[in-house]
């Protein structure tokens, strides 16, 4: 994984809704490429915040008391214990930095396998 | 800090070179944005990895045995310990994260101050 990482060259790779692919490691965290549409489920990671960079299209974030919407080029820090719930109106395509086996859905029971690209 | 960040309009705020802005905090690192020009010096971390993401323009970075060069919407990842050198022929516009305090030159002495935008 001791390479450069061209990330629409990865996100070309699959097509999945709200499958997150790992393109490399940092620190014990999982740089990963997602393709989102539609709502995800409110959930939040008690011990880690969540990264977000939106890389094409728009989310919305939706925290308890407020959304935060992002556009190409900007990011947002979901605090750790933060509920949240990423809805996307259109496909768009993000950066995720997680620690590794952190639970996408908040819930090891339902998350997504870890895949790399 | 607690907001979303616009990356573009972060680094339209200043203009000094191998000066990292710190934009947001992240599970104990500083996500940060840095214009660059010319030749850094040849450093490395020996207890973090080093996360490189090119927003605008191009950069090299040299490695003992090998260059990466990275353009737009690349990353990479220098591995902890390994001897590198960012090179950048023209300005560029890159997206960093390391572990907040961690020195951008390797060296305690000769590092950039912590500032936030």
């Amino acid at each position: 994984m001791h390479d450069s990482v061209n990330l629409a060259e990865k996100l070309a790779l699959f097509d999945e809704h709200w499958s997150p692919r790992t393109v490399a490691e940092f620190n014990g965290h999982d740089v990963m490429v997602v393709k989102v549409k539609g709502e995800f489920n409110w959930h939040s990671h008690a011990d880690t915040d969540d990264f977000f960079l939106v890389l094409e299209g728009q989310i919305d974030i939706e925290l308890r008391d407020r959304t935060v919407t992002l556009n190409p080029g900007e990011m947002f820090i979901v605090p750790k214990g933060a509920e949240h719930r990423p809805v996307a109106r259109q496909e768009a395509h993000l950066l995720l930095i997680e620690p590794t086996g952190t639970p996408n859905t908040g819930d090891p029971e339902t998350a997504a396998k870890r895949q790399c690209v």
